[in-house]
């Protein structure tokens, strides 16, 4: 690859095959640029994906399919039937937990919230390392294989992101000059490729990544995000026709309703029902799940055992749900021999579960047998399966392992659907009389619709709706499903956050609550109506003195500088943390000693300073790991200087011993009477400006759009006030001001850590 | 209404029925709020043009029927058929022509462009009144009724946008004081309901309303925009139900294929190949039509007449297509008979043509026996009808109507798809044997990817798979469609811009070319690598001479304004005009009157300046309009001081008329060298700011979504240069350097209009 260059440098060089060799480099360049870019890196990532994907699910059902096979062969004995079926999960969990607490602990749990939260502009790199990868698809499989309810949908957004984080790496290797960063664009677009292969579902996999993701959208990246989705998609179902898994490519859990009359209008009052319904379990769901992580939280004397023996709660947890669900046990109650992939099949099916109920099961029945106990009701089994499996669901993603909850709320969902289904069918035995032909009722339809809205309300998104067309290849219900799936968002969203903003909420990660419903009134508030007009600045004026009461009296993390306290004319914002260092080495001991001992200049004060350079408010982020290095540099240089200082000041002292604390005294008060060197401390040029009419909408837009923590409000040239996060945050939800001082809170600390 | 408003103001009087009073204040007000809000305009919106959808169809539908009804009545009688055949389009386009032309010439055309550049920031506000709104729902029902090649999807946008403008104006005086004002966000959801009630395909309709219109898109839209659209086909196809059209909620070209096995990987190939063909001949398309425009807008002496005989075009290009068609005549080897709908059902149909042509016909087979001819066959009949279709289709989109194209493309490629698929059953006439089963090509879903291609290329999107899924109601093909969906935009992406661009092209209206594939480079060129260096400024130092040299050098819109020439602090930004007119008024002959007169104050500048107040960026464009009439306002005042000034003029020439020109050149060049009244000049306070290591991609970025001509370049508050679109979009397309010519050009006959 480099002689490539090598080749492009020697153009000029008058040689008989110069011309050849001219071409020969040009082709070269132009396959190096080409390789930079971005439709090769979406193939690749599709392409690996799709075999991830692939390899995971047969590597799992694989396992299920041991599991199943160790369970079936120890008939006749129960102790060890149970022993074998309760052990077989806890291996499998405990392993993956373990693992990952080993490899890289942040492969732990789903990968959305953390997914979203880099694409608000936080830098997370940690999450985005070859190391979670491996954990976080190793324990994956592991869990898939235990046949918990968990599902591989929200760490596989992760799994893809990181792919991409680590493609974006070895590409740029290859490519050399032409760097492939791994910008927010490719991010989105690993994160549709992640749900894309994870159903096979391309369409849905970019909306539902829109929707998780992202708060504004480049419509670029949708059509980057659907070539690399349907890549993938298209390679993931094409190696499982060659595995002769299925004759050709189709649908995931392919349904077979029938088309010509999918449902009456008369039906569309149970699935609005279904859909609220949804809305409100869905909720329940979200708040479930928070209680059981905030409880595990909580400094008990419980919680602390189970932090310091980290394999205790996973082990016992699936313990407890293992022993639930044991066929033989109450397991026959809850069809718990149902591995999560037979469950959605048999839900999904063509069958009327309160006809054929006690009756001779007709051909292809399969394992929906499991549904139909002979002594009691399918009613009663939906019901407990869809209590029970509830509050296992909720549990089960709590385990410090890689978990999604997208598809236990799936299977809930069907649950609660085939459940109104089928008492819709005992209500309506003949089925429904239309121009005189009598249409039967379709429980299985009903099971995808609850499927979709139960999704749709915990994740609040309307994509799940498109999703489930591409996993049944049915699309005949698209009316009544998105009807359902709307209700179900309107009540969960009015009730809860979205599974993954609860998640964010609890990890404490920055948040900004979205424009919903209702919100058109913010158009006619306007900044200068939430802004701060006591804004503290400096200005070049500026004394020592005023910057160490600034800092004493705020906790602000940046101050604006002005051209001075007449004109107030905006120059930039300085950090925190660049005022607290500059004050410190102005009052240090070592420049006063070079002070006093050689004159104003020192020379350590210099080298000190010359590691800092102008740097754009852009890369400051990612360089933020390469100025940390850098501090330490500095502060290790400032403690030899101090070194060399307490040498010299025993020199000193001996002279004269008895009046050096008051001569320090008297020489700080002098230095801070001084004006600030502004020419030493790095500013960041542009920092955000509004104007005082600029909408609230308009500010909300720009702060998630542009990742903005604060923006200052200029009148021509004139700063005038701040406008926080928190401001924005407060005037959106007014009963919502927990999450944002929580968010300052965090991001003081993510600040000063 | 108001009523509520004086109860909840007497509150606080010390009545018995305060209490009650109180409350029933508070319920009204509350309804009042509510009535505000998003989601009532939403669903009022969504019920509108449901209504409106279904009574066109219902329209149009019986206006096909008579013209059938016609022309089978005249059978026998060959040259009054033809009569009949070719009058009665002609009189419906020419009517519909007639009738644009008088109520709302902007009803004509499709109406996605113009929105499109209203959403990039323009203000184009005579394309959103109430006159457009009849012109264009009473013009297409014409059109549709027409059986000519047009179709309503485009128009149908720009319907719902006036829908929504309007609506939010009732609104407004409805609730009183919660004005709902027509933002962006409620636009986007209109088209997104425009296309969702077309269609019936509520998440087609979002997904192209998004692709189509926008740049970036704001999730909480897309919430909005599934809940209006699935309310507006909800409705849609309900009332068709209520109409016994259906029996209950079904696509509108409902499909039956086979979905056990849709299709074989074998096939795939023939798919690629669809899309591939499908990209070169979308491109082609939209070539040939906006060659038909150019050749029509070009001064030669036919198009001279036809500009002034507006009606010629229409009635004789209608004339030409209705004589082609005539199925006695040419019209019987290309199914002429058919009209635009039945094309569609019969070509999605599931038999195989090839197989069925010259035997006896099978039951069910309906319309599609107009596509059997008994001498000529199916291949033949085939090619003739897309290719006759293909320039009646580019063509009959030019005419004064309003029409869309999307339709006309649809049938494109449906019957190209089609013709693909009959070669392949003739080829594999035994079908395709897998696992010892054989499987019958399916020529019907050959022509359903097709026609999502051929659409797909047209309009550069990858929803139109997504609306054929939801128009056919089977989502069997997903990945062969979606494939054959992207190889077709990747070709066409790179043959030619899409139909709409190419519309906003030809009528020149404000244009930035979006970041496509391979656009990764960008992030390595940065704002200082584009930005210009030499940027001309204003300080409040600057003289009248300086500043009437540079408004004389230069062509620029606006200017920045610095602190001094030194500082360069950046202050803000004046607008040309503003300048010009101070300018104009510094020298007039008024202020020289008053300030020899009087002194150096003039009470008539202060009349004239106290017209203008500071107002916000945002509201500017708004404000546009009442500026305007200011201007005229100031104008007016500007002659009756003029007046006043010349009678003044000859009380002062009387005593001393010999010198005064000499006088009046010695006053203007002492005044020329005054330093300019930066107070009375209004200053926009904050102009959009970058840095100097700002991307390209972030560049482009900010400009698309904000809307900007133009951003200063600042370095700690300094002036450091300038970029403006042009330069955006030369880096970005350094072959296209036209179109931003083109714009500019047109930019600034817009301003100076």
């Amino acid at each position: 690859m480099t002689s490539g260059f090598s080749h492009s440098s020697s153009v000029n060089k008058p040689c008989p095959h110069s011309k050849c060799q001219d071409c020969l480099g040009r082709i070269q360049r132009y396959i190096v640029t080409k390789l930079g870019e971005d439709w090769l890196f979406l193939v690749l990532l599709g392409f690996t994906m799709a075999l991830i994907s692939w390899s995971m699910d047969y590597a799992s059902a694989k396992s299920l399919q041991a599991y199943k096979w160790m369970y079936v062969e120890l008939k006749g004995n129960v102790p060890l039937q149970y022993l074998a079926w309760v052990t077989y999960p806890i291996i499998l969990i405990v392993f993956s937990s373990l693992f990952c607490h080993l490899v890289a602990p942040q492969a732990i749990g789903s990968g959305i919230p953390e997914l979203k939260t880099i694409l608000r502009g936080v830098v997370l790199k940690e999450y985005l390392t070859l190391k979670a990868f491996v954990a976080k698809v190793i324990g994956l499989t592991a869990s898939l294989g235990s046949g918990m309810p968990l599902g591989k949908e929200g760490p596989f957004v992760h799994i893809a992101s990181i792919c991409a984080a680590v493609l974006s790496r070895v590409l740029s290797i290859f490519t050399g000059v032409y760097e492939v960063k791994l910008t927010p664009d490719l991010l989105v677009c690993a994160c549709a490729v992640g749900v894309g292969t994870c159903f096979a579902a391309p369409v849905g996999g970019v909306l539902f990544s829109i929707e998780v993701t992202s708060t504004y959208f480049a419509v670029r990246n949708y059509w980057r995000g659907y070539f690399a989705a349907t890549f993938s998609a298209f390679i993931f179902r094409v190696l499982s026709v060659w595995n002769k898994d299925s004759v050709t490519i189709t649908a995931l859990f392919r349904t077979n309703f029938r088309m010509e009359f999918p449902f009456d209008l008369q039906e569309l009052p149970a699935f609005a029902v279904i859909g609220i319904s949804c809305g409100f379990l869905g909720a329940f769901f979200v708040y479930l799940n928070r209680q059981v992580v905030l409880f595990m939280r909580r400094p008990t004397a419980l919680t602390r055992f189970l932090t310091k023996h980290r394999l205790i709660y996973p082990a016992v947890v699936t313990l407890i749900i293992a022993t639930f669900t044991f066929p033989p046990g109450f397991g026959q109650f809850m069809a718990g021999e149902l591995m999560p992939r037979e469950c959605i099949n048999s839900l999904f099916d063509n069958f009327t579960w309160t006809k054929i109920w006690r009756s001779a099961s007709p051909p292809g029945l399969g394992r929906s047998a499991m549904w139909l106990h002979p002594h009691v009701s399918v009613f009663i089994i939906l019901l407990l399966f869809f209590i029970m499996k509830f509050w296992m669901s909720a549990v089960s993603t709590t385990m410090p392992i890689p978990s999604g909850a997208f598809m236990p709320v799936f299977i809930l969902g069907a649950a609660f659907g085939r459940l109104v289904g089928e008492i819709m069918a005992t209500l309506f035995p003949n089925g429904i009389l239309f121009d005189g032909i009598v249409y039967r009722i379709l429980p299985g339809g009903y099971a995808v619709i609850g499927a979709a809205a139960m999704t749709g309300a915990v994740t609040h998104t309307v994509s799940t709706a498109v999703i489930c067309f591409e996993l049944t290849g049915q699309i005949s219900h698209i009316l009544p499903m998105m009807v359902a799936v709307i209700l179900a968002n309107m009540v969960a969203q009015g009730l809860q956050p979205s599974l993954y903003d609860s998640i964010i909420q609890v990890k404490k990660l920055p948040y900004l609550p979205e424009l919903g419903f209702g919100h058109i009134s913010k158009y006619n508030i306007f900044v200068e109506d939430i802004m701060v007009r006591k804004v503290k600045f400096l200005s070049p004026q500026s004394t020592y003195r005023e910057l160490d009461l600034l800092l004493q009296s705020t906790t602000l993390k940046t101050f604006p500088l002005v051209d001075s306290k007449e004109s107030m004319i905006l120059l930039g914002s300085i950090e925190r943390c660049e005022l607290q260092a500059a004050c410190d080495w102005w009052l240090s001991a070592e420049r006063r000693v070079y002070n006093q001992g050689q004159g104003i200049s020192s020379p350590g004060s210099k080298v000190s300073w010359e590691c800092f350079t102008f740097i754009d408010e852009e890369e400051q982020e990612e360089n933020k790991e390469k100025v940390r290095p850098k501090w330490i540099h500095r502060g290790a240089a400032h403690s030899i200087v101090c070194s060399v200082a307490t040498v010299y000041h025993c020199d000193i002292t001996t002279d004269a011993t008895f009046d050096w604390p008051l001569q320090i005294k008297a020489w700080e008060e002098a230095e801070m009477d001084k004006p600030i060197d502004i020419d030493h401390i790095r500013i960041d040029p542009s920092p955000f400006q509004l104007v005082e009419r600029t909408s609230l909408h308009k500010t909300h837009t720009l702060f998630s759009l542009l990742g903005l923590s604060h923006a200052y409000v200029t009148s021509i040239g004139k700063l005038v006030g701040v406008v926080a996060l928190k401001e924005v945050t407060r005037h959106l939800t007014p009963n919502c001001s927990l999450c944002a001082a929580d968010w300052a809170a965090h991001r003081s600390g993510q600040m000063q850590r």
